[in-house]
């Protein structure tokens, strides 16, 4: 079976014509109209059977995960997701694997409201994903990394640690009721939008909370204290020490919630409108560390987040 | 090493700021300013080691040839060539190979006012390289497989054949002068800018000449007169025998020229502006049919094109 035919047989339900989209698959190219007063944001997710996923791990998660992860992406900048473009290097041609497959980014495409523009099918030993996404945002309002303030309140939008949580009770096969926090990640993309007016910075977390908010700290140029008995988990995870937690917490990766910096005013004015989704967990400081406490006692803490090499 | 140190590392002098770039490489995602009254052109192209590339392929032709397909597609619709995002799935952080990669990538970029806007770096032991190319056209101007017109001259802009032939030569440890047609594909992008406004159809051969005219007459809903002797070739494929040849012309692939439709009187005009970028090999007739010729007379030939499975 050729590619063209291998795209347009199981992904059809998943190109349903966006309202921006001039021209979708089956041309050299897709052609995308721009809303008025808007700017692209755009961003790329490799994934690699084996690595991301563990063996064995469901042809719709697969599909689900490939595209949630991007679509974390651009929510972190605050953006409206539109449309991805996927590249798929696989085995080979298995129909009932690539029903599943197509299924999950068939429904996580119609959740969010996105359309597949593109796609590239390739033979390969190695199954490998990249997605590509493309979003809108408001000209000049996207939400970068590099605007956290002295002073600011550092969030979370929900529970941390669940993913790799359940990442460890399936390599030592132990029932947990989180899998899906790891097989499919729900990304922030509605609370993002409400959130960008009025953070400061925002990034997801998808390497780990003590790298990612490592990232925020860098790019603003500033330090945090972190309250590691504020970070919000789920049950599971509540009963564990507290140091193993924070291992899954701060050095676990997959989480996908968002991390944010808000002053002290929007902090109180979101957090009452929004109470569910926002969890203050640290405090912006000018001194150039991330410091961490628990129950404010300071605590020796070391984040090594997720080392791609 | 991080992706992040690797990405910022290699590619430094590929993400120099294009002036559409509000925010390139180092957030979550890139913010672009699409150019007023333009469209976003966007594919996807996937490579991978052993299938794409033989064995033993330079990494320079590797990063270069991964970019030169998807300007390629994009030259196809009349685009002009804006950026990259680039996901590479390698088998380690090895500094001599990524060096010449990203110089590969770099030099190309640079050659056609390219900038790499995205990029995410993952261990696999299966090199797959999958970029996203984004290009702009005038709102309403890209230019379709779907327009040819019964009566339209037939026309390539180039010699085809070369690569898959250079391919073979590998294979059979043969020397040949064309071994670069494989390596080094030069997408047609400012050719097919002029073009644009005189073609009513046109494809970039990436999979064979038959295959690739095929989409255009299916797309069309037409059929081509093909004038086998009229397909311009290199000197090396002009001694072969007429089979041979038309084997590698017709079912060969990599050749990254463009294949495209233009009315008699188009073709006229173009072809005394252009001369030597634009050669007629055929016609578009109504009977959906490709029917082969020789100096005028009838030839049978089965075109295979290139099966992704």
């Amino acid at each position: 079976m050729s590619e063209f035919s291998l795209i347009y047989q199981y992904f059809k339900s998943a190109t349903s014509s966006h309202k921006n989209t001039v021209l979708g698959i089956g041309d050299d190219c897709a052609v995308s109209n721009i809303p008025e007063d808007c700017q692209l944001v755009s961003c790329v997710d490799t994934l690699v059977m084996g690595r991301h996923f563990p063996e064995g791990t469901q042809a719709y998660a697969i599909g689900y995960k490939s595209v949630a992860v991007n679509l974390s992406d651009l929510a972190a900048m605050g953006a409206v997701p539109y449309a991805i473009l996927l590249g798929i290097s696989l085995p080979d041609c298995d129909a009932v694997w690539l029903a599943e497959f197509s299924q999950g980014i068939t429904d996580i495409c119609a959740k969010f409201g996105v359309e597949l523009i593109g796609g590239d099918t390739t033979k390969s030993d190695k199954l490998t994903i990249s997605v590509t996404a493309l979003g809108f945002v408001k000209a000049g309002t996207a939400i970068t990394r590099d605007g956290a303030q002295i002073g600011d309140i550092v969030c979370v939008s929900g529970n941390i640690g669940s993913a790799s949580y359940a990442l460890d009770c399936l390599f030592h096969q132990q029932a947990t009721t989180l899998q899906s926090a790891l097989d499919l990640p729900n990304p922030q993309v509605e609370l993002a939008q409400k959130l960008a007016p009025w953070v400061n910075s925002m990034i997801d977390i998808s390497d780990g909370l003590g790298q990612d908010l490592g990232h925020i700290l860098t790019a603003s140029k500033v330090g945090a204290m972190l309250f590691l008995d504020k970070i919000p988990c789920a049950d599971e995870l509540s009963l564990l020490s507290d140091d193993k937690r924070w291992q899954y917490q701060l050095n676990g990766g997959d989480d996908y919630e968002l991390c944010f910096t808000l002053s002290p005013e929007n902090f109180t004015l979101f957090s009452q409108k929004y109470p569910n989704s926002i969890f203050a967990i640290g405090k912006i400081i000018a001194d150039k560390k991330l410091v961490f406490l628990n129950h404010q006692k300071p605590v020796n803490f070391c984040v090594k987040g997720y080392q791609h090499f």
